[in-house]
């Protein structure tokens, strides 16, 4: 099975284990509104690869591991477009959740979801039940207080901001437990992963920046112009556009030359310079063909 | 230390690690708002309880699980008490998380104690990991989709409600937490201490009716009348005062009845009994001294 086929069957499964009767069939079906269409599951497929990388010697934990990110990703998109958040009508094309269930069942969603996330672990501990209360901790300290999502969300409620902590909670600690998680999972000390995470975590900063600067609402499939909306720190307003590509790629140039010796090294290193160009917008890539000397 | 102490401290330890700088001051100080002053803390002292009765081989582990269980409690009260659930200005004699911090800190201190009830069985891992990986999937199976409390408050949103799902989501879940946990922290089998709980909770939900229809909002120190407000199903408006009297005596004697075996059998079943009479609101107390023959 290749990655993305792994990552949607545990997600499913895990749902379906949700959604068993007697349930209340509108919470149900949030649930799985919430999780599909599934995006590009960046993260999880981060974590498989540097899994991979490392040998995957337990599939099933590592599978488990990257289902249980996706899920806290998925209930952290659905509490943050909440009115009293970033009032987003859409998301990935369709009516956020609250728009298409009401704020309730919103609410309840995303908290099932943050539930369900360290269910599937706990659930898949047999395996490994050291590793999986470790991936438990890595996961639940890079989505709570004071380091993870949670945190990240709450620096916005305050009137002076740590910048570089606002930005490691907000967007890179996914990424750190995408890349510590996946390691682990596969029996490695997690902690030489750290750095890749926060790197490719701010590389997708920069990128989601330029994405929400550059293109519009239909490409976007989410609305432009939140972060000037909502006054947040933002790379293409503090370096320019040509700035803030330069600086992406001195930061994925970083990422490549952090990631620690392991089997699959190679092959990672070409695989995270392929999702960061996946990422790139159609403009940005023009823009980027005419730096001079490229 | 007494139960009391002991849980206390365990709360305050984890919300201190919730807190640790650099993080959002607010979301912080709603986190510490959230969890205090503590309430009854009857969850958790059931569980120690059932801990306790079952020989409490590893107290570390039983404190992070009463711990867990309460935090999440806390998150649920957090949450139920949101603008588009009960909307609800005061809670334990004081504003409402939402009323004290806004709406958006309101979210993020439930998601965060939910996270932080999960990182905190991770964390006592050590002491037991397949212990504790079995504490994190009983507290998960008990919190979010389909048994849980998530549940419970998703059942509100549906045209037909299943009557049975519904308390036994809504109400007694945490309860069935407890007993389990309690037993399971102790390395005994947990399976046998759910109809403990499930009765607790039955129990519980009739006192919480009694009160409801008969305590004034100062004494409560919450909104009374919540339940018809909401058309929510109640024993009173079921079975009137003193049927829904009778019917807590027949649930407790039951509860009673189905502990399981264990060194500390007798002492639990007292201890049932003195909670539940510490849940008794003064005119019921009146009331049952009137009825003939007692």
């Amino acid at each position: 099975m290749d990655l993305s086929a792994r990552i949607d069957a545990a997600i499913h499964a895990a749902i379906r284990q949700g959604q068993a009767a007697p349930s209340p069939g509108k919470l149900a079906s949030a649930l799985h509104y919430s999780v599909t269409p599934g995006g590009a599951r960046i993260r999880p497929t981060l974590l498989l690869s540097v899994a991979k990388a490392c040998g995957d010697e337990n599939p099933a934990l590592a599978d488990a591991a990257a289902c249980a990110l996706e899920l806290i990703h998925c209930a952290s998109l659905v509490h943050d477009d909440l009115p009293c958040f970033d009032d987003a009508d859409l998301r990935r094309g369709k009516p956020s959740v609250h728009r298409a269930f009401g704020e309730p069942l919103a609410i309840l969603a995303g908290d099932s979801l943050i539930v369900m996330a360290f269910e599937v672990l706990a659930r898949a501990a047999p395996h490994d039940p050291l590793r999986a209360a470790g991936l438990i901790g890595l996961l639940a300290g890079r989505t709570g207080m004071p380091n993870g999502i949670c945190a990240g969300q709450g620096w916005e409620s305050e009137a002076v901001v740590d910048l570089s902590a606002y930005h490691r909670a907000k967007t890179a600690a996914l990424f750190i437990a995408a890349t510590q998680m996946g390691a682990l999972a596969a029996g490695q000390d997690a902690e030489p992963w750290e750095e890749l995470g926060a790197r490719i975590g701010e590389a997708f900063q920069v990128a989601d920046d330029l994405r929400d600067a550059l293109l519009d609402e239909e490409t976007l499939g989410k609305p432009v112009g939140q972060d000037d909306l909502h006054g947040r720190p933002n790379a293409v307003s503090e370096f320019g556009i040509d700035g803030a590509i330069a600086r992406m790629r001195d930061i994925l140039a970083g990422a490549i030359s952090s990631i620690p010796r392991c089997p699959g090294e190679a092959r990672l290193a070409k695989l995270v310079t392929a999702q960061a160009e996946a990422l790139t917008p159609l403009k940005w890539r023009a823009d980027q063909a005419r730096v001079p000397g490229e």
